[in-house]
């Protein structure tokens, strides 16, 4: 067995085996050199017995974890539709403002699909596979993360024709589109909540939301809203059977009308496990392959059984990456918590999980730290690290931004070009890389301000060295010469110095 | 926060909280007095902040262990129908033998619903809530663990009409009804295997087993079996719908027809827990407090997250109290298992896991321990202990055998009715007294060969002591003066000593 991961806490060893059979009993010797002892289901015991050993009963189909091959370690591009770009002004509603004017909380720029189509090609350049849009069902605010009508789509965006035509025209170039599915509450203008506020106990929807005292008052306290906080948001009450089968049906009739390649679940940790468990096995019977991403911020372990999810957004990665660049933490740390954040799941999620260094509900990830150069370190690292790269839409160009709604500026295109050309380079490099998609993820220690890792797949190796430190770093011994493929590095025979501020890419040599 | 369990390894604290919305984030305070430090979701911290935090995002109905209220602590019988009692010679397949003959692998005693029936008021007489009845699907073998036809019932333990009457008479006196849903295989002579043996991969029933390679023949080992051993018994393929609907169905059928109160679910731990969540969702529709048993040996926590089960065989307190009557562990050991145990479940779950101390897969108990009143006092732990304490037919009596079949000898009706007579009154009492059966369970330090705790229930405590010693215990101190209300004891002011070999259970004066 191999260490892992390694945190303050605990170390984790890990081995992989083949079954001749469905079953398999086991436990672990403990061998220090000096004493034994045995680590099974009844603890630690000195001597012990079948009887005593972890179990898998039967290994059923259910148990395994299937995941959609096409997206492991692919890169996701998260676009917010509006703010993208204008490709048909026609569609647009009045008073759209310039790409340059700064947002506020209901402001349109009049980006649509057409838009998005028109930037295909910009993606592709970025080695980019997955298209993730921000919601586009018919809603009355700019974000559309409170759903009105979940039958029909934005008129604004180009409605249900533009939205095949991008995903036809992303399918011609291999590109696969993921959708946002906000099934946790929906707008308090939606038909049904409507249809309560007017009916109130007697309406057929009486149960479908969470209703904590009749009667119940518009943007009121008296029923669940999203996060508890926003009455304009009423919470869908996901655990009914037919709350169930109104969403997971929303899902697959667009899944199946449009040849959407994936949905990303909003605020999935509030939804019931119920309605997750019903949706894979109801979507994975129209597209074999569908990817399922869920947008969890914490601990994820429930959700990633197999039954539900087949990943969700790694906000921890942003979190320590983050908190690293900014030296509240150094490299150890860094690696103490992905190790332990990785251990989590099982591990074929390691190479699913959607890393970000910020997305639509954090401050640009370029103005958290403060400085240009560290943001592009921090994007190189993620490019190369183990997991499902997602670019929010201009962090590739360093756009600037605070919280929400300065997050949410229109892309700034041409802005940053050197910068995106770096990106894209490296993105182009990483969607034709097999290590860097598949491969297993080894940190190296070099030093504290230094971010170092290979990632091996079928006895290739590939090392990235994201130097933090003004400073270039000493030379770093690795076990074959190796030959620099991306940014900036010094390979004297079997070492490796990366200059100050700077990141490299280097691949052994065969 | 108080300490409720300890092992070799760990420590583990418990405390209740109240919420007043159903989100909640926290971490954990550690301090000894020199030194603070935080446990949270990133690990070990020193100053946390909200987003390190444990968290529920939302705890919807799907969260909850709902579990059968009636159910709770009651005492379960295990009765092998063939082997009880013969209520009606008529029925009788030929050839029966003898109650006092030992039996071998294929013998029948006549045994049926109508003797259950008649002897519904001993079982009363030693508070008794739950019978739970052998097999007694069709099938051509004695045992029945094999399932020729689930829609019939056998004609020689009386037929659906012959359960029916029993099953309103049990009920007539409070008691329930538990099933042995045995849907992990069939017998090979199940019209669907059969018609798989014929057909081959042209028949209807191809993939509801677990078919390795085509073509197949009885007997062999083509294809899954029962614990991969017994190729009489096909496994079905349990991930496939067709099956969980069929199977499901069965259930359900037999549940609404009868008025089943619940099912003991054989080899449940092979059978995919896809089967499991439909099972729970449609049979908690037919009946909403029905109460369900999983066969597990092993840890057992992925069925136990409440939309599978309600509770397991908790064969880890056979296993160590059988361990601690042969003097292989002691007192201390014993309480740190039953700790560890019991961690690995939530805390609504302890006062349902199903205790024995034997059952028809188990040497029996008497035999095991090799001492008639060391049998006595774990049958009396038993009935004191918090879970379900479920009493093998016979073992009331301390019936000897060994093996299968020998652990199955028909029941040896008015043999050693002294003890009976001492396990009826403490199980009259257990099925009267609150403590005992909802207690929360507090071990007692008395010595290496004392098994002493507490039971609290609002304000009340109930002590039992089982001292497995040849010597008295030296004085226990308790908290208020006790009055001895089973067993042996004597009680000075303040302190409770128990004579060598012997129980006692006390009440703490009010």
């Amino acid at each position: 067995m191999a260490l892992v991961a390694r945190s303050e806490a605990c170390d984790w060893f890990e081995t992989e085996i083949t079954l001749p059979e469905k079953r398999f009993k086991y436990y672990f010797k403990l061998d220090d050199g000096r004493e034994e002892v045995y680590y099974c289901a009844d603890g630690f015991l000195e001597k012990p017995e079948e009887t005593n050993a972890f179990f898998y009963p039967y290994i059923n189909h259910y148990d395994l974890v299937e995941l959609p091959e096409w997206a492991q370690g692919e890169i996701i591009y998260q676009v917010w539709i509006d703010r993208f770009f204008d490709g048909d002004p026609e569609n647009n509603p009045p008073g759209v403002r310039s790409f340059d004017a700064l947002p506020d909380r209901n402001t349109y720029y009049g980006g649509d699909f057409a838009g998005v189509m028109e930037k295909l090609g910009y993606l592709e350049e970025m080695g980019v596979k997955i298209l993730y849009l921000s919601p586009l069902f018919y809603s009355g605010s700019y974000h559309k993360y409170d759903v009105i009508d979940y039958k029909r789509i934005e008129s604004i965006y180009g409605g249900e024709e533009g939205l095949a035509a991008l995903v036809r025209a992303a399918h011609a170039k291999g590109m696969k589109i993921v959708l946002d599915a906000v099934f946790n509450h929906c707008s308090d203008q939606h038909a049904f909540f409507q249809d309560v506020l007017c009916h109130q106990r007697q309406s057929l929807y009486a149960d479908w939301f969470t209703i904590r005292r009749f009667p119940i008052e518009d943007r009121a306290q008296d029923y669940d809203s999203f996060a508890g906080l926003i009455p304009s948001m009423p919470r869908f009450n996901t655990d009914h059977p037919q709350v169930i089968e109104y969403l997971v049906g929303i899902a697959e009739d667009w899944t199946r009308r449009l040849g959407i390649d994936g949905w990303r679940l909003d605020v999935a940790d509030e939804v019931s496990h119920a309605l997750w468990k019903v949706f894979r096995q109801r979507l994975r019977n129209v597209k074999k392959d569908i990817l399922i991403i869920g947008e969890i911020w914490n601990q994820a372990g429930r959700w990633l059984l197999g039954d539900e999810m087949d990943t969700v957004t790694n906000y921890a990665f942003m979190k320590w990456l983050r908190s690293f660049a900014r030296g509240e933490i150094g490299a150890k740390r860094f690696w103490e918590r992905m190790g332990a954040n990785a251990m989590l799941y099982k591990t074929p999620i390691h190479t699913y999980l959607v890393n970000l260094v910020g997305s639509h509900d954090t401050t640009r990830n370029r103005r958290y730290v403060g400085s240009e150069k560290t943001h592009e370190l921090m994007l190189m690292t993620m490019l190369c690290f183990s997991g499902i790269p997602l670019i929010y839409y201009g962090d590739e160009i360093a756009m600037d931004g605070g919280e929400d709604p300065d997050n949410r500026r229109a892309m700034q295109w041409g802005g940053n070009d050197s910068l995106r050309l770096r990106i894209a380079a490296l993105g182009k490099l990483r969607s034709q890389s097999d290590a860097l998609k598949m491969g297993k993820m080894v940190p190296i220690d070099v030093s504290d301000r230094v971010l170092a890792f290979s990632r091996v797949y079928q006895n290739k190796q590939i090392f990235a060295v994201a130097n933090f430190d003004p400073l270039p770093t000493n030379p770093i011994p690795v076990r074959r010469k190796t030959t620099l493929i991306f940014g900036h590095a010094r390979t004297e025979g079997k070492t490796v110095s990366v200059p100050g501020r700077s990141f490299a890419l280097l691949e052994e040599n065969t």
